[in-house]
Parts: structure tokens; sequence; C-alpha cells
């Protein structure tokens, strides 16, 4: 059985990635999302198995300490991990898997898995970001400022990753998203083997 | 202004590959067709400047000693071939184009075009290959073994290609080929500098 793909979308925070991930997990019968482990307390409506598998502060922390995780980082205090395990058993079943992580969580994976796709989602400018911020009206300016500041740190990142995004409308930029899973799959090295076995090459 | 994408579409005859073009140029308004030159006869219909430049052997002859064409082929008696100029044209322009070439035409042009995308279109199979052949009920059994090795022997330089589609339904086939225009104007290396300027990165 071929190996799947590996999709690493990540995005500063504000820009739709997640909206963007469900979309096309929604789409591929044959996409998964690799469930992150999170030690933050389940929203109104989230499922545990689903959304994110709950966890306490002392299970995230042993399993840090046993390597299960192939990256976890820690955002406004709460803890988000993905399991290697888990990549492992979907990829290897033949199905690609989305990601979708932090700028900080895809440089540390980056390494681990050369053969992903990183995608970067970019929001239609720093003045939108900015809008978008200030109209969720709970941050202050003070905080704002931060935000943004390190948004644009984030967006100096864009170098790293092999494919860019810009969200300036949501159905254009989820035609972009899947266009990209489509081409990466009819990629040759993705295709060959499946061609030597139709034509009997050798 | 940023030059464009070359796309090369090759395949072995009777596969679809013309058709895809078609409709992938009838797609993207910024994606053209290079025009080939060809000193064979006009079919009822076809156009100058639109489906061929016709010229007449002398001519192309010239061309060909001046070195104005990026590749050609003869192909049944009659030559083709792709102008250099032509081509360098729509790309300044900032235009994509696709090139709809065989396959050896294709192998000569992948030294001079490092930059292009270059894309496989196969049969669903050899016995696939073959009805289409008897289908068309105009060559001698002979003929038609002598065009199947000729098939089998092209299929087996799909390493040399980027991207493999197997046309095995038109409009699949198709919604792979505007996934790989699509993600390859997507790629980091194609957004960066609009990346820079919109969010004024040095």
């Amino acid at each position: 059985m071929e190996q799947g793909i590996v999709f690493i979308v990540s995005a500063p925070s504000g820009t739709g990635k997640t909206t963007l991930c469900r979309m096309a997990v929604d789409f591929f019968p044959d996409l998964r999302h690799s469930i992150s482990y999170t030690t933050r307390k389940p929203r109104p409506g989230e499922r545990d198995g689903v959304d994110y598998r709950f966890v306490d502060e002392a299970t995230f922390e042993g399993m840090v300490a046993d390597g299960e995780f192939i990256e976890h980082a820690e955002v406004h205090g709460k803890k988000y991990g993905t399991s290697t395990k888990d990549l492992q058993g979907l990829l290897s079943s033949g199905l690609d898997v989305i990601l979708d992580i932090d700028v900080q969580g895809a440089e540390k994976i980056r390494e681990r898995l050369r053969e992903g796709v990183f995608i970067f989602i970019l929001p239609p400018s720093i003045e939108e970001c900015e809008k978008r911020l200030r109209r969720r009206n709970k941050d202050s300016a003070e905080e704002i400022k931060k935000r943004l500041n390190k948004a644009l740190e984030e967006i100096r990142r864009v170098e790293n990753y092999d494919y860019i995004i810009i969200n300036d409308d949501l159905d254009s930029a989820f035609e972009r998203l899947k266009s990209i899973i489509i081409a990466e799959r009819t990629k040759k090295q993705r295709m060959i083997g499946k061609v030597r076995a139709r034509f009997n090459l050798t």
C-alpha cells in the first residue's frame, strides 16, 4: 500500500486556515484531519475524538516525555500536540492527511516530514488582518498591535513553504487549496507505481 | 512584469491531449496556446494564425536554418515547429503558455525550458489505445501493431515528466490538468514577489 501525502497548512491566526482545512476534509473522502491532543477544555459543541482529543495536563506531559508527539506547542497557556502514531496510522493505510498547525509548529515538523507539502495561508493585507482583530472587539489597542507584529513576523517565514495562498476570497482560496491537493496526487513520483503496474512496465 | 509559466503537454497519439489543451485555453483567460508553424495544408475549418501558421516548405526550412524554432519535428511527412520568438513574446507579457507537443518534441525542449512544467497524458490502458485505433478503422492490422508499439515505447518515457494524468474520463482528466495549472501558479517561487510587495517585506 502506497503511503499517503501529508499536507501541512499554516498561517498567522485569523486568516481562515481552519475553515479551509475543514472544507478540504469535507471535499476529499480520502483526506483526513489528524486529531490533535489538547489540554484545553472543550468548547460547546466540540466532541472528544472528533474535534480534539481532550486530555489533562499530566497525560499530555506524559506523552511529551514518551516522545509521542511529532510536534507540540503551547498557545495562550494551553497545549496542543499531534501524535506521531495517529499520523503514521493514517498515512500507512494510504490516506492523505491535512495538518492545521501554527507557524512555529510547522517549522518544527519540517525536518521530520521532508516529504510533506507545506502550504501557507496569508490574509489579503495587514490592514485586513487589523480590521478582523478589531471586529472581534475583545483585544486592547496594545494587544492588537502585539498580534499584528506577530502576524507580520510570521508572514516573513513564508519563504519556508512550498505553496502560498492569499485568502482574499474564501471560495477562490479553497479552489487553490483543492488544486494543490489534486496536483500533488498527480505528480510523477505519486503516479509512477500505478502507471508501471497498469502498463506492465519494468 | 513577471514571466509566465510554460506547460508542456505530451502524450502518445490518440490520448486526448489536444482536446485537453483546448479545454484549458478556453478555461483560463491568461493561458495561451503557442500557435505552431506547419507545412501541412489546412483542413476544412482550420484558420491560418488561429489553428496553425500555414507555411510552405521553403519558408519552414528557412526558419529552421535561422534557428527560429525552439522545437520542430516531422510527423507523417509534414513539419511542425514552435517559434521561440512567439513563445517568448507571450511569456514576457506575463501570460502562461500551453504547448501541445509530441513525445520526441517534448524531450528536445526539456533542456531549453528547464523552468517548464512537463505533463504526460496516458490512455487508460493499452487495450483502450488499440480499441481507439481500430475504431478509426483506417489502419491495417500491421499499422495498428506498429502504432501500439510506438505508444508503449512513448509511455516508457513517462519518467521524464513532472505530472502524469491518466485520461480514463475526460472531465476528471481536465479537472487534474486545471489543478496542475492552478497549483503551479500558487507555488512559493511564483507568489513570493507579489507577497513581498503586498506586505512590504524586504
